[in-house]
């Protein structure tokens, strides 16, 4: 049995976060803990996501594809770098839609907040995410109600990219209200889960998935939470991993913004109005994990690493003189211009792009 | 001719603030500098509060008093000390009503805004200053349209002490609509300027003004303020001399909020929701000026000044066991609601009364 399909075996038998479970794995190789687990009984059945054995995994692994879902472990090289930073990182990762998971995380943020928002969070959180995906930036959120949809609608609405990332296995929608929105996410980005196909939203996986939501990205944004909030937790995760922490103000009267101005009073978030705000501090943050970017002529000591095909390609489709919009860029690469976006955003803090006048163009 | 009344007609001469005045009246002493001001023709008419000649100060001192005005100079016991540690400090004080203005500043925060607040703007205010004015906190502010006007109500309508610093003479209302306001505020608090009476509200005045504000107070709180807002010249001020600079969160849809989330954006300020919030704050400054209060039991090497006469009767109207009300002690020491408010907060912050279930109590 090769690595591969054994952690994916395993991915499918224990539970997202199990305390302990990736140092283990890390120390005897995904075989033999799979191994251990299935001759233990593993956890008590219900909380399980999924038993399958070794040699049916290949089957599996055919039938997902047929339904356009893929599976990332850590030595794929879509895999996004700095999960292995955050602690219990996920055995693999189940993602459907067109979106390079690495090369989106690069540039990326958490967007989440309250699900009883009120139209001002609604109404702050379009605004600032359309700052943000508009360029370049790829949202994170949850597809939650609230500021977790209005992230993820606002992401599409300017032709960004978006990421959910869910509490169940990425074949079901949950809640089940946004099940179009969920299939135009994973039309256009990426719908992501350490869950198999089929697993359920149990209360407890929700924890676990909001470590992932901080982890994948470079920072958290909490546009709206009262005092006792889910996507506080998330701002906790984000804190602990070492992201960065902001959090849009709102009025001192408002029970929807109760938590986040708590986290500005504590001096634990930075407080951001608008996208740009937001893409200052998130560009800011360098060598903060593995996978750190480093910025157009910053003194980053992390060296660029070699152009993708698909980068390449979008490079190819600038010119040096004159911007090209991201539909002309996606017309000459023959990408999709969502895709287009996430290498634009990348290229630009490696020096090789710049914004123009209208649209982009090549440097040096 | 003495000392202070050579400072009090030097303070008729020349303009607030002037550059270089203090240190010139520290090395030279009043009387001379006065000669030299006088024999110079002092500066452009028109722009110098009121010229006075030093024989004719006793009889002006006597017109005033009549009025209700009196004159501080900083050998004055009742002249608030930590005015001497902001640049250029006044050279005279003119008050009118009853609260001792040492006393009051001590434990004093300035809240400031825009003239053009919003509702919530107001709402904010009147929250935030009755918890503050209502605990023994001086509120002091500028008696403008708008958030001024809105935090000097409160704290009247809670009962508390409240402090206008003008930028006219103190016999002036400015501006015109707030007379009533104005007249109130001398009756039970003060109404402050370092401009003889009859002085007019002129463009430059105000932003001496603001200095005063901000150097009277141990911190200073803007609630609502745009981009380009006089609020943001007292912030800056605060900053300058070392106070503590508070905002309350509001709106990033608002205009009126974008000059104070700004502040928090750039960490600057700290964000409050509401008086407890302040208070904690603002207690928690020590030894930042001279004038500095140890809290109880706090490690301050300040030592507590004498009690003074007053001071002494509020200890004498309470007892060790069982709180008393603000208007029992009141009526126990024979002295206003307002000025036993205010010296209970001192006594509290040198840990010799404790504020019990119902009222006030004495310590040890």
């Amino acid at each position: 049995m090769d690595e591969r399909t054994a952690r994916i075996a395993l991915a499918c038998a224990v539970e997202p976060g199990t305390p302990g479970m990736a140092e283990r794995v890390a120390e005897l190789g995904p075989a033999a803990v799979l191994h251990e687990v299935l001759r233990a009984g593993g956890p008590p059945p219900g909380t399980v996501p999924g038993r399958i054995s070794p040699e049916d995994v290949p089957a599996m692994l055919a039938t997902m594809a047929r339904a356009g879902i893929r599976v990332l472990v850590p030595d794929d090289t879509e895999f996004p770098s700095q999960l292995s930073d955050i602690p219990e990182p996920p055995l693999a990762l189940w993602v459907r839609g067109p979106l390079d998971l690495r090369v989106a995380a690069m540039r990326s943020v958490a967007v989440v907040g309250s699900r009883a928002c009120t139209p001002y969070g609604e109404r702050a959180t379009g605004a600032i995410v359309a700052g943000l995906a508009g360029t370049g930036w790829t949202i994170v959120s949850g597809a939650a109600f609230g500021i977790d949809a209005a992230a993820h609608r606002s992401a599409l609405a300017v032709g960004g990219a978006t990421v959910a990332v869910l509490a169940c296995g990425v074949d079901l929608a949950y809640p089940r209200a946004h099940e179009a929105l969920l299939c135009r996410i994973a039309d256009e980005g990426a719908v992501v889960s350490e869950l198999p196909p089929g697993s359920a939203p149990l209360r407890h996986r929700f924890l676990a998935r909001n470590r992932l939501i901080a982890g994948l990205t470079r920072g958290t944004l909490v546009v709206e939470a009262a005092r006792r909030s889910g996507a506080l937790a998330t701002a906790n995760r984000a804190l602990e991993i070492g992201r960065i922490l902001m959090v849009v103000p709102g009025p001192v009267t408002s029970m929807a913004s109760s938590g986040t101005n708590r986290l500005l009073h504590e001096q634990v978030a930075r407080a951001v109005c608008d996208g740009e705000e937001a893409a200052a501090l998130l560009a800011a943050v360098e060598g903060s994990s593995p996978s750190a970017v480093p910025t157009a002529g910053g003194a980053s000591t992390v060296s660029a690493p070699a152009l993708s095909e698909e980068a390449r390609r979008v490079l190819d489709a600038l010119a040096r003189r004159g911007g090209r919009s991201v539909e002309e860029v996606a017309a000459r690469s023959g990408l999709p211009a969502v895709t287009c976006l996430a290498h634009l955003g990348i290229l630009e803090l490696h020096g090789h792009v710049r914004r123009a006048a209208h649209g982009w163009r090549r440097c040096g």
